[in-house]
């Protein structure tokens, strides 16, 4: 697990300056500009992210901190709830980029003002435990929205006719020296993993979400894990053997989103006009020549299960993979599980607002495992769920074989 | 399980003219022009129904028993072939309701042939045991495409604001008496089902589909399981509660899904303009009150879900529910569970078309257990998974609650 | 003017009878599922057709006639009415091919009925004036209908996979015979209209439409107008000079239709797979070769403009047409026209329901010029002005050019 | 005519210069943010107008000028073309706003540069006649995105929660002080136009485009047109006699329109949560209390029509309009005529792109005459023929009654 933890040792206001710094640091190369557009419905203008992660101190913490203090602005509750149908009437989703103001000036403004607000109770108060456990969901919000930051920057400059860089000198562990890096030149090797019960979800004493609970037992077959990931190359290897005209491969409403979309590759692989037989891909660090090694990335998941049936394997099961973790090196792609996003056994939704957080969204999404280049330092563990619907393809997802035998 | 097989045991000639004669008994009531109809995408032409499982033996199973026949008419390969991407080029699935040809009278010449080719072949050969095993696919197929044609008439007459009752005399068991009967009426018990390791999956020499093997162990808690389904009447206090505004039942999408179809009560529900009090509702035998102690029906996947939820209580798994089945009184409405629709351990899909039958279907749907109403004798079992989109509601599927106390 | 007036000259009762009788000849070679699909929004079910034309006469003449008579149907008044707002709530257009009910046999029972009434009235009674003009207007309604039934029953067959022919014994004027003759083997010469003041506008007793009038001056510039329409193969000889691939001869909101709905040549023409060299045609004849002489047809007003822009020519005003009907060969195609669907000077709506008869649609559609095969005998006139909107190409349309020197 | 020519005198570097300096000046008051955002299809981003404008000039005007110039970027041809197809591939007109890149800084160094050059050959060279007249196209074209830049910014600054106020110091005529003045205090006077024939079209040496040609004769019967244009009391009284819920106003498709988009009042209209009994708008200073006197505008022609119903009048034809001309007092609302945009008599279209610039919108729009607040001074003419789809209502739109008797 490559990722190691680093501030939940620090004290409680240097905890939470340490995250918040970290969203302005991924945005401090953009332009002014890169904050607005929202160029389609799932990515959102990153002044937006700066503001939601915000609204959620303010709306859920502060007011347990200091009871009566005024709204930095009367519409912010309206212009940044993200989802919370408890908290009112909000912003569509869709309309998030035809939003020029508030201006990037006015949400660090306003960032300013709710740190200042937080640190200042954190510095001097004994603050209840319960406040402090919402204190770290609100951290641990805020590195979900880091992660989609980044993703959704990506995708604003990627897909940018000029495919402008990203420059990341500030973010020492977003360095595109690490984008693609992983172990994909190294041999393939299979790890066997016993059947039997399997004890799966959160243990222990420090923060999980409440989707990654109860812990329960599952009973599981024997199988083989790979040992790293699908590289580019073996991706191109399906490609090559009609991967995306074969209709076998696909499941039916994967087949059609290919026809609707017009989907011939993972998103931000592109043939440059000056090399017509090599792939190119948009990396952080502008358009390059396709890394054949690298972990492939960015892909739906029914590209995934399409490439799995191709190469006469399958994708996991969470269970599975989360059986597996201690054996594998994982954290540089989240990877594609072939499980559907559902209750564990014992699930209770919180209550309040914080129930919305993760429940509601339990149908029709797949879950991934692991983490990824653009996940936080020490936000990933073995037992974090993420999910998505299996269209989406804008995150760096990825593959990670299984076998029956 | 109140469903007595009633064709197995017959002399295959038998049993393959007793299963296709049902869709035509089916049929027998309505117009002509109540066969043409597709009033949206998911439901078929009556007509269409009775053409494509026809199609089945003609396109897979007549090949094998008289090689070199002639296809009954050159382009209805591409006009009732469903879903089959290595059969070729079909029609739109939305298209279906545009075509007026071939007339009811020649699909029923169609039928008529296929059936008389089908038949001699039974009567005199001796059919290789991996052509009757084709055989039994293509009646099971006609037997799902029978509760489809059922329900689709249902939709088909119900929408239409002339509400014609279906006049059902000639199939025994599809009598109105039968569509709302239920023993809704009992009290609610609640099954204590053991937890530990459940062999889930099809065991026997009977027939199954694919996707119930292969035959594994699920480890469970211990639950408690509802001894019937959830009523009308009960569902009205959900109603009554405000259950359709409060969006603290509903996943997110659900309720997005209940904005953008304007939904506020199960399918067939209508307000009667002379009795603006009470709840009516569309039955095959027309316009009628509401039963209160019938098995509420014609709901989706969210509103069970938002039923429970405002229950204090969750719907099933799947494997809960199979584990349970031996307790309870099953086969009035497809239950809706809280399992996707994935396959289980060990699934091999067939080699060929027969390959396309499940499998490519095992994304974003939710299963379904037991049986309804509209099942024809016969077809159903405890291992049998059914499955739709979570949206969507003309089947004959209700609720039947668990908790974990 | 090919079209003798053939009913004017008749005693009520009989002229009621014999515009009646054309709708249910033109039926009646359909099979009952013709009469029941509704292929795109603007394609009407002929059943609807059958009923509409007669809830014309039931709601607005009866009451008349026959004050206190109860309604045929309680429902029909809402499943007929096609748009007139104030007659009440009706089913969405786009709705009318998903009811099979009422049945054809109804609709005909309908018909006899509303007919029998209005039989007794117009032999029995001394009807007055205003009424005889409503009646008037009815009879010229089920006649516009009487187009839109063969437009509308060659779109079902055509667009059906097996492109049935239709079959037309019993209406002698709507022969396939007739369907593709023309003058267009005739040499094309350009007849010289002088310019000045020209009268455009109905005069005269008889009967014309709320939209011909009033009848006033225009001036027009001297122009030449061709003596007969585009043939099949001119047209072909634009689309072979890269007609539908060059933008400049386009409309920008045409060029974006051709690419949203992926046109490249008239509706109906298709290259037979036996015959890859050669155009062929469905006619309701069933599929035929393409007739080069013919006048080209089923064109939208967008393909009608690129073509003339291509030849060098443009489209008349329905002014200039107008005035230049008495030199012209017309009735074979309706001539799409460059002017917009707009009131002429001093056009005033009439009260009541019959007001929503034109007035309403004068905004964003094309006038059409002349008549086509599909008009009824005696309907057409040279100050008729038919409308559809630009992309619309169902109808029998063509093009006749016009030029400025 | 209220807007004095203010450019056409000077010499062509300063003329150029002037008319360059107002668009930088209109995009002066805003933040950088609020030149990213295209909230809806049809309101480009500012930064994109101030990049399309210059566009022309690199594309169209410089290669004459200074041959073998090299492009200012490689990409800018296919991101700021708007509609030329025969100028190449572009970005899609819906897409502009996912463009953060390039920023408001790399626009304004590319008008700088672009400028550099024009002025360079202005300054020193004998400028062929030909390359003057379409310099003087690129600075009327320039002028045409200064209004749409105002009722774009307009549309980005009002459609946000915020409403925050346009500051316009910078360009006199721009003031809000303007905005919402009027005469529509003064009494409404009727002026009487004679019939007979009227000369329509652009006549003497200065600039028109060329949909304003060529000069030709209309015959006009005698109406009586308004001397001023309605204001928002006039048309608050149609509001409160149920204008939005009585169809026998409307067109049919305006009706349709009113249903879909839930349109219950002009564009930039609101209740203001504080003031319920009256109502607010949004203007370029802000949300203020709706001015009674002021002309009403941003209406569709849907509503213009309406209002005209409802008030027993009717819209004048672009024809009548502009033969009124001499009487009227306008330059404050774009006048919704009820002339469809079509060719005038002799209408050519110029060779090469240039001859894109009208020819190709002639279908499906409608004529307004005159100008608005928002016109650039000496823009407008009385032959100036504006178009616009009948549902748009962004603009400054207004309405002036015109009756036949």
């Amino acid at each position: 697990m490559p990722l190691p933890s680093n501030t939940a040792a620090l004290p409680w206001a240097d905890r939470f300056q340490a995250v918040r710094q970290r969203s302005l640091a991924l945005c401090a190369p953009l332009a002014i500009e890169d904050h607005v557009p929202q160029p389609v419905d799932y990515v959102s203008p990153p002044k937006w992210h700066l503001a939601h992660a915000t609204w959620f101190f303010e709306t859920l913490v502060l007011p347990r901190l200091r009871p009566g203090l005024p709204r930095h602005h009367p519409r912010y509750d309206y212009l940044f709830n993200s989802y919370y149908e408890s908290l009112g009437q909000r912003v569509a989703r869709a309309q998030r980029g035809t939003l020029s103001r508030p201006t990037v000036a006015e949400i660090l403004a306003y960032r300013a003002q709710v740190d200042a607000w937080m640190l200042a109770a954190l510095r001097q108060d004994d603050v209840p435990q319960a406040t402090l456990d919402l204190i770290t969901l609100g951290l641990q919000h805020e590195q979900q929205h880091q992660e989609l930051l980044l993703t959704d920057i990506k995708f604003i400059l990627g897909h940018n006719p000029l495919m402008p860089p990203y420059a990341v000198a500030e973010v020492a562990d977003i360095e595109p020296a690490r984008e693609h890096v992983g172990e994909a030149t190294a041999p393939l090797n299979w790890h066997e993993i016993a059947g039997g019960t399997h004890e799966i979800g959160h243990i222990g004493e420090g923060f999980c979400f409440d989707n990654e609970q109860e812990r329960h037992t599952c009973h599981l077959r024997p199988f083989r894990i790979a040992s790293r990931l699908v590289s580019n190359q073996e991706y191109m290897a399906f490609m090559a053997d009609g991967g995306y005209q074969r209709a076998e491969f696909w499941h039916a409403e994967a087949w059609d989103w290919l026809a609707a979309e017009g989907v011939q590759a993972p998103m931000y692989w592109f043939r440059h006009p000056d090399a017509p037989g090599s792939w190119w891909h948009y990396s952080l660090a502008g358009a390059e020549p396709l890394p054949p090694h690298a972990p492939v990335s960015h892909l739906s998941h029914y590209e995934a299960c399409a490439y799995a049936q191709w190469a006469g394997a399958r994708l996991p099961t969470e269970f599975e993979w989360e059986a597996s973790a201690p054996r594998l090196d994982w954290g540089q792609r989240w990877e594609w599980t072939d499980s559907a996003y559902k209750p564990y056994p014992g699930f209770k939704k919180a209550a309040g607002a914080v129930g919305e957080y993760n429940g509601k969204f339990m149908v029709n999404q797949q879950v991934l495992r692991g983490a990824s280049f653009a996940t936080p330092p020490g936000h990933a563990r073995p037992t974090y769920r993420n999910f998505f619907h299996p269209h989406l393809r804008w995150q760096y997802t990825g593959i990670r074989l299984t076998r029956d035998d």
